[in-house]
């Protein structure tokens, strides 16, 4: 029997089916945060572009391009804003894993205020958390709604005074990302970013940033990063579509000197 | 700003606050999948344990003793039923991973008739599949909400011709268990079962049979299990709360001999 014969939610029936939907069954779907100014998404073509993949990865079928529709007039009324919006599988069509392939996907859209100019703080401060994340290249690059570790990392983190971004490193050790931000390393005197074919998440910034700083002459090898390789690194910089490109001031305790590419390439990014 | 201006749910504006709920947005949550037979929740204390741990591992702030006196009220309602009981950690109080601790804890039950009697094909092939499961210690065990990759190993294998579960192994190649069951194998004569120390699901009724194999005078052992190993096992069982244990009778086209062992722990397990 595939259809519950009642659902409660905190012990009171529901008449909607929400509470089986698979996204709050087993995190499935996928999620992208915008920035919108003026009125226009920011890098709209590379979060289409991952939600899209993200969908044909997961086997999710749903009507993107109704989904983007609502999602640019949803920009068009909100000028300055951001938004959240997620996709799930939709509601649960049988019991266990298995997606029956009937289920309706759902779009929801958030709109929230846009952030305030100045969040961050005067310094940066980023450390190596301990906590490693699992490997898994089916799902490595997708911002779906698995996001486990990321809560595990950020509670770890907010116990840590004065950390801005946590590091993780993967299970076999090697350098992925920050809790919500993709890594820029200056590392020999050249520019890296961790491979994402493992785990992590592939930030629109992070594609925005490759592109420009080939356009800039100073391409970003994407690379495997043992985390032995940290203490060789004179410039950090931490990309996220919300934030944008920031310089890490202070690795591990540990004092960085800055690096006059990643802020041109800030600047870039920064936009209008 | 923490609260969203507008949540649009497939384009219509939502009232009420279940869009941001937590479990929805990171599969941050946990769940239980119980039977219940005359009115008692199989394997209860098992699956009270476990939501425990996950509650306290995740960091969930919950009254648990309300959570199952709401569960049982539903299991003296329904004598014969099998139930799927969700814990989430709430909607969300603020943007990002991470937790205020001022969340409201929200518990989803959901009442399914009874399985059917003879739901198990008359014989059970389990097959290698090619995927690999992330390895993370802080999760491993948990019945949490993150289960893309259950999702995928299941899509793998409904492409598979009469198969009835898949295998899996974790990034370094050792045997965890099904898609949807944990596994035990007969092997150089000895029972055993992989240890779930960096991924898989504790079930219930492993847990049942590892208390249950030492009272009959046949002890499992839990060990790590190179993929290596499974051309030398002679027999294989699978166990899930809601099937029993069962037996496998053939493995990746092999045919297993099957062991009275097995078949005496189903019959310690299966209950009145």
């Amino acid at each position: 029997m595939s259809t519950p014969l009642q659902v409660l939610v905190d012990g009171v029936p529901a008449s909607a089916d929400w509470p089986m939907d698979r996204g709050l069954l087993y995190g499935d779907g996928l999620f992208e945060t915008m920035l919108v100014r003026n009125g226009a998404i920011r890098f709209e073509a590379d979060h289409r572009a991952r939600l899209a993949q993200g969908c044909a990865r997961l086997g999710i079928r749903v009507d993107l391009q109704r989904v983007w529709r609502d999602t640019q007039a949803a920009a068009a009324r909100h000028p300055q804003a951001s938004l959240r919006l997620q996709v799930t599988r939709g509601t649960a069509q049988a019991r266990g894993y298995t997606p029956t392939g009937s289920e309706q996907a759902r779009a929801i859209l958030a709109i929230f205020a846009a952030p305030a100019p100045h969040e961050l703080p005067a310094r940066i401060k980023a450390v190596t958390l301990a906590m490693r994340l699992g490997e898994n290249p089916l799902l490595a690059g997708l911002k779906h709604c698995n996001r486990l570790e990321q809560v595990l990392a950020r509670q770890a983190l907010a116990a840590m005074e004065g950390a801005f971004e946590g590091l993780l490193a993967s299970s076999s050790g090697l350098l992925i990302s920050g809790t919500m931000s993709n890594v820029f390393l200056e590392l020999d005197g050249e520019l890296v970013t961790p491979s994402l074919d493992r785990c992590g998440v592939a930030g629109v910034l992070r594609a925005a940033l490759l592109r420009e700083a080939v356009a800039a002459g100073t391409p970003i090898r994407i690379t495997g990063l043992p985390l032995a390789a940290l203490p060789r690194c004179t410039a950090m910089a931490l990309s996220n579509a919300r934030l944008g490109l920031v310089p890490v001031h202070e690795l591990d305790g540990r004092i960085l000197a800055g690096s006059s590419r990643f802020d041109a390439l800030a600047a870039r990014v920064s936009g209008a």
